[in-house]
């Protein structure tokens, strides 16, 4: 057996490799972002069907105390394409979490079995705990109210990709008040001179804190409750999830999700590239009708997913 | 990284490949059939113990909302035999699906991930509208009452490889009203010029409109409520599994599936070369004293699922 | 495709591959155990962040009908650190095991799957039932109250690595009537001339059965159950979870939890070399202000359940 394994150095890691832990988006310059795109856009083509053995031998845990689709098959996809392999915890009701074992301690066990972990935690500040507790890279993929990181850069490749990031009209739109997606992703657009649109009933207004802080970086915001004000002006649409439960009346959720949905009718004057984005899944933001449109970007969005995971995995394991 | 990734061209595909979804057995010709029935032949010893590189760097994913053991793990298998790789959406309660995204969208978003998907879903037709919506593969695992093909395909490679598949003497017993098993096979077997002999309580008679099918193809079938006027004449016996919930009166129930049960008595005067099938998993169809008989084919039935399956893939994925 | 896949012969075991099935500790030699942790030593370099091409194409089943994350991961990334792949069952609740199934179908169908089953069950004997309906090697990561070997081997080789096992004096410490981890311990460690101090609460002393056993196999034994007794004494401090629900009375056991509980000032008299081990998880029984000293080695004895499961994984499948 001795000739056929291969034990991988540590410290031989490239240029590109020097990130740790991808804890918040505030975390990253603007020139760690391009250099995250680039790999992303370089990956690209092993991201659709292609293969590499980049990662050959490395093993990723995935760490989903909370429900996920495509965050988790995504990283396992990316991880996968790459020639790695992942162990996943499995649903928490079947893992030791039940016996009462603290997050610290199961971090402190499967530092010890990966290379890298992916953490989804309903708690805030979950996954930035953990990477205290980790001997490997901890990858933060939503805690709680709190960040999302891999989503904005995705949202990033999105938009470079498929429009343009450089002082970009962007509005973002639906519920601005808890959406950690938008979050984020504002703050990462204040580093592209975006200017900001933000489309939201009163009920979900960006908090004050999140505003004075974009002014501040010098970023254009216009606020308004109204989509039509802004939809023909944009390059880019980007539309979020309004959840029924931030009602108390049920009957004021259905008119705002009425006057926020995007039909084809609703596309009849924007702009001949407006790219229409959404982090999925939707409920009923958009109509199917909408799917055909060459504006419609997000099933895109949703598989560059792959390639910017991959880029990710592979500077942070290296 | 340039050096070390392959990028798999699609078009790339062999005479074999030319299929694209596999949805329901009756959109194969007898010649298709026969292709794959070959191809999995071929494949068989690698099911084994073996391994190939055949899809390597290729993902397949499988999608469950409704519970599996076999058909889950036996594509994961014959996936990783031929050095492919799996993701799994996992339990329908830890997935997206719980945020209420409908079946269209996720196919959207995971045929963005994989390079064919595996679907088994509660409603008849879902595979079929999944299809519809997938930019990969669509292969059918069981859509409610609807169709399970590639359960078809094994049962034919088992009697073929076992028994005989052309011009058989073939029971189908127990369930042969709703089994969605049976109706498949009833159907394929029509391509080979068997005989079938339908043996089920009055109850759960097979519908007049699928044997009336059978006739009208040419095939010879023969009804009867009694196992012991067929058992000592056929080749095959392919026995289902028969559901409390089917009989409104327990005691009714009690005594069919006593009248059904299969034990070594049963078996005192049949065929030498008479094979024993069953899909598994039996309740009490089937007492376990039979399994060391020769008779005995259920369990090497559900190891043919393996190299069917790889054949099924390769095909496929190409 | 012909030329690209791998048949493996059977029969082609080396010296190291005697072994079948791994069910209790007892079956095991001194050694036979012995050459289990030597083979763990070669492979332990591999366990850290390396990889091997040893079980290529050789596909692991991992059965949990019981929760569990450290076994079921370690097993999983053993596994694919030395190249095969993994099948999982799943929550038993997604799996055929609700449609009525019974153990023994379950292992006669994944034996057809798989090259090895790992099998965790809640009933006592459940590992020895399925080793006989498998045509695989069957490993018994634990079966209720009864046995759970692979634990014992990587205690065995925290103990040789990170102490000294031969004539080593160990207090097993806490639940020593249910806990089956120190009963396979105890017994093991009598094998190589231990000196072994029980330690436990009136309630939850070590059956005289096994107690008895001990002592006709010569080792010496002490009994107490103030944990001071031996602290300062002991080369190995081994630690085992105490289950509020053996204690009819609540204040009872918080004065148990209480008087057994491990901190700095506990260690402040200890042996220089002292190893504190633990099973994990923890729930009070060791302050997290310990984790930090050197005594502290229950994160790397799990950690050391990898190697350890690469060296039983590479002899059982040859």
């Amino acid at each position: 057996m001795r000739d056929c394994y291969t034990v991988h150095k540590l410290g031989q890691r490239d240029e590109n490799s020097m990130m740790q832990h991808v804890i918040t988006i505030q975390d990253f310059s603007r020139d760690e972002i391009d250099r995250i795109l680039n790999r992303a856009a370089e990956l690209e083509p092993v991201a659709h069907t292609g293969s590499s053995d980049a990662l050959s031998g490395r093993i990723l845990a995935t760490l989903f105390y909370e429900p996920s689709t495509r965050t988790r098959l995504s990283f396992d996809v990316a991880m996968k394409r790459l020639g790695g392999d992942v162990i996943d915890l499995g649903a928490v009701e079947t893992s030791s979490a039940v016996k009462g074992e603290n997050l610290a301690d199961t971090i402190s066990v499967i530092s010890g079995y990966a290379d890298a972990i992916v953490l989804r935690h309903p708690k805030e500040g979950a996954a930035r705990m953990a990477s205290e507790f980790s001997s490997v890279p901890v990858i933060n993929a939503g805690d709680g109210a709190g960040q999302h990181p891999t989503q904005t850069l995705l949202d990033l490749y999105t938009i470079r990709k498929e429009g343009k990031l450089n002082k970009a009209k962007i509005a973002l739109v639906g519920d601005l008040k808890y959406g950690r997606t938008v979050h984020s992703l504002a703050h990462a657009l204040s580093l592209y001179d975006a200017e900001i649109y933000l489309v939201s009933p009163d009920q979900l207004k960006m908090p004050d804190l999140m505003k004075d802080g974009l002014i501040e970086s010098g970023t254009e915001i216009v606020e308004t409750a109204e989509i039509d004000d802004v939809i023909d002006v944009v390059d880019v649409l980007y539309l979020t999830r309004i959840q029924k439960e931030r009602f108390p009346d049920p009957s004021e959720y259905q008119a705002v999700v009425g006057s926020y949905k995007i039909t084809k009718e609703t596309l009849k004057d924007v702009k001949d590239n407006l790219i229409i984005m959404h982090p999925l899944p939707r409920l009923n933001e958009i109509d199917p009708e909408v799917d055909a449109s060459r504006h419609a970007m997000y099933f895109r969005q949703s598989f560059y997913g792959v390639p910017v995971r991959m880029a990710i995995l592979s500077m942070v394991i290296g």
